[in-house]
């Protein structure tokens, strides 16, 4: 199976990016894969497959291969020889910004470029935190509860400590700072503000079991991960994060009822459903006091959560047969003919 | 002061962005404007603004015009002897698909190109009526009760008649219908599906009164349009917005008094401040019983609301000179570089 994995971005998860395409083309080796690279200045490279390591890109070799362009179905390569159009299913891997904020999503949609990803809107309301809690709200899906905090205001916080404060909307843990005692709040809203202007703060719950669970639509029809219970510490640091987005050794199950895997399904339902389709996600879970709360929602997981699924390449097989219709609307003249032959034109 | 107006786009609002652009054409008449035209197949091209009139594009003349494709800064014009780069600030000047549905957003930030409009983010929660509504629910700021159908699933209507019915993500009046009698609600959501899989049922409140307003953010302070009480039928229909988005006399207030109008003016400052900052929008409230409701977010009004402004020039000359920045984050290697050194590669 053809499959192109668009990778890089001009993010604070640039790195990760490419740590998970490197990973991804372990995991797919009986693909037919080809590469493309979006460098920080927003320049597409057609990688070749050999060269897929990481000193590649942070020795600035792509830029001796191939520059491809976007354009109406597809990338295009032009040379002295001519130009060819690179038509493949994209699987959309820029973690973070551009490949997460719905950028990439509008100008493969745009191009009508088939891809493997969350749409537009899912992305607004997956990459900014705070609009994933718009959306839990209004699904009736139960999640921490929050403040935002806004640069240049006063912030007057009504939770007690410990909490946790995030930029609104970074993934990994860039940024990210729980904060036991209310002295060092100040100094934890600014390493926030450094990211964004909207800065969550949430209740620190001390012991929380948390578990993830991904998933995808095939036919109507959601098909789950296992669920894992990740090992972690107390908090993840980017640079064990960064080891995160290489995992590919199949996870082993978490040790929890029948009744709690539904639960946690079911409200990965509840979200998924009508905003994510296209796309694999990765939902993060609290569980306190036998209640589920929605943590995070990663609209595109690190190496595509490989690991919570037993047979991966028949899931991005499934993924690639299963993309949404985005049929353009056709253009009608209609009124302005009939204004036209009105008025005798 | 130049400026480029970009109209047309893939959608069922592909006429009125015409006129609309016809329009704007006329009212910025000490500018230096160019114009760019997105056609139904998603090519651009530089118009000639002599040529500005609505038959151009029924006809297809515009296609012996010169060819535009995005690039990094702005569209790039590519002739016989070399190329020209078009980098002027752009007027998002698409109605409708497209325009307002975040996709134009996106590729004018990927490439870093300045315009007035509203961003992706901004789009997706007005260019959907459901998440207007989310939106509206996590601001505090009261709407008109709603139920969402879905497409091939059972409805099962709370409200009471008469209602309206709504296509979810559409502007203009594509497709609604207002239901008086049980016996024609199906048809209507049929008629509403055509365009939508997600529809949007709301009571239809008889003698409403309704109120415009727009604005846009100038360093940080809202400048407010007049309050317009529009003149309009029990509902507009297709063609009658149509001759709407040609509105180019300047319109009158509304008799109502200073405490309504700051109403509506603090309802407005609640939607815009922090999502539409570098849009002029439009919101169009309805006034029942005393209490103020939002009814719609026009992110990109019809012909930018001209005629709620009484010097609409400066209006646009003080929003190209307040485009909000959009600096690419600047991509770093130092988790690749550390490892590699760590290997001693």
């Amino acid at each position: 199976m053809k499959l192109t994995i668009l990778f890089g971005g001009a993010s604070f998860e640039h790195e990760i990016s490419i740590v998970s395409a490197i990973t991804i083309k372990e995991k797919l080796a009986s693909f037919d894969l080809s590469f493309i690279f979006c460098d920080g200045d927003h320049r597409f490279y057609l990688i070749d497959a050999k060269k897929m390591k990481s000193t590649t890109f942070s020795n600035g070799k792509h830029k001796k291969m191939s520059e491809l362009t976007l354009t109406n179905g597809g990338f295009i390569q032009k040379s002295f020889f001519g130009s060819t159009l690179h038509t493949n299913t994209i699987l959309n891997l820029i973690h973070g910004g551009d490949g997460e904020d719905g950028s990439i999503a509008s100008l493969l949609d745009f191009f009508d470029i088939k891809y493997i990803g969350p749409r537009k809107e899912a992305c607004t309301f997956s990459y900014d935190k705070r609009y994933t809690k718009y959306l839990c709200n209004a699904l009736g899906v139960k999640s921490v509860e929050y403040e935002v905090c806004h640069k240049n205001e006063a912030a007057n916080l009504r939770l007690s400590m410990p909490v946790i404060v995030k930029p609104a909307s970074l993934g990994s843990s860039i940024g990210v700072s729980i904060v036991k005692d209310e002295s060092n709040f100040d100094y934890a809203l600014d390493t926030a503000f450094e990211y964004d202007d909207a800065v969550l703060v949430e209740p620190f719950i001390v012991g929380v079991k948390e578990y993830n669970l991904a998933g995808y639509m095939v036919g109507g029809k959601i098909h789950f991960s296992i669920v894992e219970e990740p090992q972690k510490e107390e908090f993840l640091d980017f640079e064990k994060k960064y080891m995160d987005f290489s995992r590919s050794e199949q996870a082993s199950r978490a040790d929890i009822s029948e009744e709690l895997i539904n639960k946690l399904k079911s409200n990965f339902e509840k979200v998924y459903r009508g905003m994510f389709e296209g796309a694999l996600i990765r939902c993060d879970f609290f569980v306190v006091h036998g209640e589920v709360l929605l943590n995070e929602i990663n609209p595109i997981p690190g190496s595509m959560a490989n690991y919570l699924f037993e047979d991966f390449e028949q899931v991005i097989r499934e993924l690639s047969n299963n993309i949404p219709d985005a049929s353009r609307v056709k253009v009608s003249y209609e009124y302005i003919d009939s204004i036209s032959s009105a008025k005798g034109k």
